[in-house]
């Protein structure tokens, strides 16, 4: 499938709804894919099925705070030198490129990086959200290894990390990336065909893109594109999704901190929301609860959405005063798992509170 | 020439004299090279004129504030892991090995190294000293790219860092071995024999040897072994040699900060010596003033050494009460080029005090 303009509109906003808040705002990524298809470039989208099992993916991103990129915008080269930097030290020549997360700017970086190398993009990934962490991958549960990494900047600068612990790699890599000033390109979990299958959440860049013509749509034909949206899950590996809470945001605390957006949103009830929302954010939205109650919990998607039109609002972008509508939905059985849960499960985050999913939380 | 236990020894002693007060606990590296040379294995020390232009040597270190070293000991195969790691990046192999700093123990690293691959080890190094930023290299100032170079750590993780800028390469890589528990074993600035010859401080490891010797036959012979030591420099390229200070130390502060350790020594004169000497050190004695008055700077040496025993003291082992007597050296003038002092200079550290040479000070 061959990406165009319009489809690229509809990912960034699919894609701020299934970054659950992180991952960047979806408007830089987006730009980045514009020039490429302006210069002719094609972003061609394919099916993990359609891959065979000696083809040869690297996966590419951004790491850091979102928050930087805001004063710090790509100019799509850093992933490519990364991918060619990580293909040097493999000897090998990669097939294909595969976002890490669908997340916010991490689900155009691989389209702008395709797109310039030729290489179709692999519709999947690896978090089948945003996680603030690189260890925090299907790929990994399932026992891809993470390095050999490559870290890059925009001057070239680039360092390739190589440990078989995956906890190690994001710490060590994340190092780097707060000394080349809080945001840096990667490739990373290089790996065959059979184990993109195997490992990663697939066709969720596609269903992103879905999201987002399905709230147009809505918009089109003065629907509620809250129902239209709930009303999309069920037909999806994300079937599951309700409406938490909805109110006005009263209070954002937010700091950039060892390299992360970390901040906390609260949201008072109006109509027949009663009670506070607070919302804890790590780059993305944890847990989401009402006086002290668990409402949602990582790793099921929490959304912050602008209450009249639905759009998704990524953390950076979240602002006093805001009317919100919060959703909550499934992750894929995939991402709920024992060996998942302990990867991104919410202790990995320092939360006390059990994961419990969403479908079996009182509402 | 073959080093054995007694030159060890020798080569502590003076190397901590070298090493101006950094470059961590000779102790620690010394007994590194004792376990070698136990195993049977040979340490060979050859001089930097007997390298073919061909020849292809690189330098291997320890990274990290010295003050960690204590708590955490290598084992010795974390700089031999670098090493290995960079011959696999640059896809050639070493034929030498060689210290990048005089001082402490990393004058004993390239030992280890050396001993375990059976490699020579050049008589030269890149610092005449020791100084506390990888881009502080005699080998960069004239040229030789730090890139690419590896950071290991005693479990096996590593960064390969690349950059053309050698501040880019300290800034990252320190980022890194902060990040591997403050201390970390690095192979950096590789190259040929001919850029060796062309860009080393030469025969600085024998120096060292020399110095410990003329200090322990000194003190066998009842001899003022200070008087010993600055006879023997007119020989040397540190040609010249003066007490500045003696005394007590009265205070000593210090702290570990950003992977260094930072700290100002103060010294009560006694004696001869009136007024308070005080010491500005960033892992290394930077500058020595007297009542605000400067009597030596960097790039010249200024060494701590016990009033009885002349002991150099490395900053790590200086404590309240000790009486001192304080020896400034002048470096060769290799080091005290305009290129020179542009890299490792009094303003690379901050200071306001330009260079004035200690044959050209005020005593």
């Amino acid at each position: 499938m061959k990406l165009d303009s319009q489809n690229l509109a509809d990912l960034a906003v699919g894609a701020a709804f299934l970054g659950t808040g992180g991952g960047g705002d979806p408007y830089i990524g987006r730009q980045m894919v514009e020039i490429c298809l302006s210069e002719g470039l094609e972003v061609d989208l394919v099916d993990p099925d359609s891959l065979r099992d000696d083809d040869f993916v690297i996966p590419t991103a951004m790491m850091g705070a979102p928050t930087v990129l805001v004063e710090k915008v790509p100019s799509g080269e850093e992933a490519v030198h990364s991918l060619k930097r990580l293909e040097l030290r493999l000897g090998r020549r990669a097939t294909h490129t595969m976002p890490i997360e669908v997340g916010g700017i991490n689900s155009t970086i691989p389209l702008v990086v395709g797109a310039r190398l030729g290489l179709p993009i692999v519709d999947a990934d690896g978090m089948g959200r945003a996680f603030p962490h690189l260890e925090m991958e299907t790929f990994g549960v399932y026992g891809v290894p993470g390095c050999p990494m490559v870290v890059s900047n925009e001057w070239g600068d680039s360092a390739v990390i190589e440990t078989t612990d995956n906890r190690v790699m994001e710490w060590l890599s994340r190092g780097v990336a707060i000394r080349m000033g809080g945001a840096a390109y990667i490739a990373e979990y290089a790996m065959c065909g059979a184990d993109v299958k195997r490992t990663a959440v697939p066709r969720t860049l596609s269903l992103a893109i879905r999201i987002g013509r399905m709230l147009r749509d809505a918009k089109a034909n003065h629907q509620n594109p809250f129902d239209a949206l709930l009303g999309l899950l069920p037909d999806t590996l994300y079937h599951y999704g309700r409406i938490i809470f909805a109110g006005k945001i009263a209070d954002m605390r937010r700091e950039t901190r060892n390299g992360f957006s970390l901040g906390t949103a609260r949201i008072d009830g109006l109509g027949r929301w009663t009670g506070l929302m607070e919302i804890e954010i790590q780059n993305e939205n944890l847990i989401a609860r009402v006086n002290g109650e668990v409402r949602a919990i990582v790793p099921d998607l929490i959304c912050i959405m602008d209450s009249e039109t639905a759009e998704p609002i990524t953390t950076e972008n979240l602002r006093y005063g805001q009317r919100v509508t919060v959703m909550a939905v499934s992750v894929p059985e995939i991402m709920r798992t024992p060996e998942a849960l302990a990867v991104f499960g919410p202790s990995c985050f320092g939360l006390k509170e059990p994961y419990v999913k969403i479908e079996e939380l009182p509402a």
